[in-house]
């Protein structure tokens, strides 16, 4: 990767404010969920949704935007880009991904819908359901991108919940095209099972002509090559991208480059408190550590540390200093 | 107290949005700050200084809202009035504090400032100072309130916050005069040192005319009489009003009443994460306790315990089963 690059990372993805709030499992049936997933839902649902909810707490979020924060906690030079309103909820979205050193420079919206928000059901389990209202970031058009900022990446990193707006997702592929003109290369996290469902052709076409590096967690990757197995879904992978990262909760990940394939424990830091965010931070450490160019084993470590930290903790934003943490479990970097 | 009545107990406030955000100790000395105390101030130096700080963690907050929350949480029968702007943080705050079955029925405002925001720097300590743009909240007048739910309360609850609002204190006063005509007590929190300096004298005025029962902390109560040390002030209060309950962080809390004096233990539920809420549970559950008839001791221990619970976790509301926590560390109430 050359040195006149300016950015390690830039992510392209829904600009999200989470509203957490506990539940139990019983509310999540009743509400007709699915634990562990997410669902879309439009503002009337996501209101009549809120109104039968205990108190929340709100917090910046969003797939992409977690990663791209994380990486900047970490010292990398991060970008995003997705789509707020200029209402109030925009306003904390773009102080909190600015606040831990994330260029964010992507235009507020001036009018139509209000900024994305995603109800977070947390089970005493630490589990998280979702419910996505997505407003103002499924605007997000080719008009929007900064393309001098995807120019100037390492990595471009997509979320595959872009591909639930189709002005989104025409904006990735524009971006995709002016990364790989610049020498960038294109990871993508396929972001849950159900938005793999609903794209599969279109993520099985993408993975084999555009992705370099994927990250998809144990159900994503089995629903993807419709497999019967990890190691079935781990087999189909193989060799379709550069390097596939696919991480399975307390089994750790593995990550998969060529012949290479590299087993890399999880990190019990603390009690489980909530899993939002575990796989946007996985890919955080993970990407951080790629782009200073350390090995795929020590990514995957530092993925692992960084995933293991956000589920002790209410919410997708580490709440400490992720550069001391790797420091002190997994020291400096070889370089 | 007569029967008759239909709501515990009544609280005007404040009502507030929280901004949580962790800092150092330097960053509270270079913000020309002074830890612990709550400063107000303006939308614009709200925005100079929300624009220094790192990333936050919204919740609804307010201090008589946090109270009235909680008496909610432990199955009191509470209402609140606070006045909010119909915007993103108008429906938040307005959600949570009816989400634990407080009733609020204060008409959102639909011109004007937006919803009260504070700022709430978190120390690695737990301690907490506080910025707060009141906006919206100082433009409760006497016609914002709901006189009917006054009325049946067993017990009007006030922040002395209020007093940093004009019209604010002429709605308190006109609702401490129907409290007073339909037979309640009024219960007055001191609220901060600083607010006790810049109002000392109607705060003085105030506890000899028509407080029954007073809450403050020991700076708080040391300042209001310029005592020279906690017993002294103690001895200035006693018989001022029916009842006051003076907490003394991990000292406890003494509760004096004509001749009677308790000395309540503090709980220590685990570590000190954020102090926020620790006088507004503490008042929680003393008042709950209070209009369930219980004795001033087993009112003073119910207090001491959600203030034990609140610090162990990030924000003013508690998180878990108020009832339930009660009912593990008190046992039944003796009714």
């Amino acid at each position: 990767m050359p040195d006149r690059k300016t950015l390690d990372v830039v992510g392209i993805g829904n600009a999200i404010v989470d509203v957490l709030v506990h539940v139990d499992d019983d509310q999540i049936d009743n509400f007709g969920l699915t634990k562990g997933t997410m669902a879309l839902v439009d503002e009337a649902q996501a209101e009549a949704l809120y109104a039968q909810l205990g108190p929340g707490l709100e917090t910046s979020g969003g797939s992409a935007a977690n990663t791209l924060a994380g990486i900047a906690q970490l010292g990398g030079r991060a970008g995003f880009i997705g789509r707020v309103r200029d209402d109030q909820l925009g306003g904390i979205f773009a102080h909190d991904i600015r606040a831990v050193g994330t260029r964010y420079e992507t235009p507020a919206a001036r009018d139509g819908a209000s900024t994305a928000r995603c109800l977070i059901l947390v089970s005493a389990d630490a589990q998280r359901t979702m419910c996505t209202y997505l407003g103002a970031s499924v605007g997000l058009d080719p008009g929007d991108l900064d393309l001098e900022m995807v120019a100037q990446a390492k990595v471009l990193y997509l979320e595959g919940y872009l591909w639930d707006s189709d002005e989104a997702k025409q904006a990735f592929i524009a971006a995709a095209e002016v990364a790989k003109a610049n020498g960038a290369e294109v990871a993508l996290s396929l972001s849950d099972a159900f938005c793999v469902e609903r794209h599969r052709d279109s993520f099985l076409a993408l993975v084999d002509g555009h992705v370099d590096i994927l990250f998809a967690n144990e159900m994503e990757i089995t629903s993807l090559y419709r497999a019967n197995s990890f190691e079935e879904a781990a087999e189909q992978v193989r060799g379709r991208c550069r390097v596939a990262a696919l991480t399975r909760s307390e089994l750790g990940s593995v990550i998969l480059s060529g012949d290479e394939r590299y087993a890399v424990e999880p990190f019990k830091l603390g009690a489980l408190v909530d899993t939002t965010g575990a796989g946007d931070l996985y890919a955080a450490g993970f990407l951080h550590a790629y782009t200073q160019g350390e090995s795929l084993e020590r990514c995957g470590q530092i993925g692992s540390l960084c995933a293991g930290q956000v589920v002790t903790q209410l919410g997708p934003r580490p709440q400490v200093d992720l550069k001391q943490l790797v420091q002190q479990h997994l020291g400096a970097p070889a370089l």
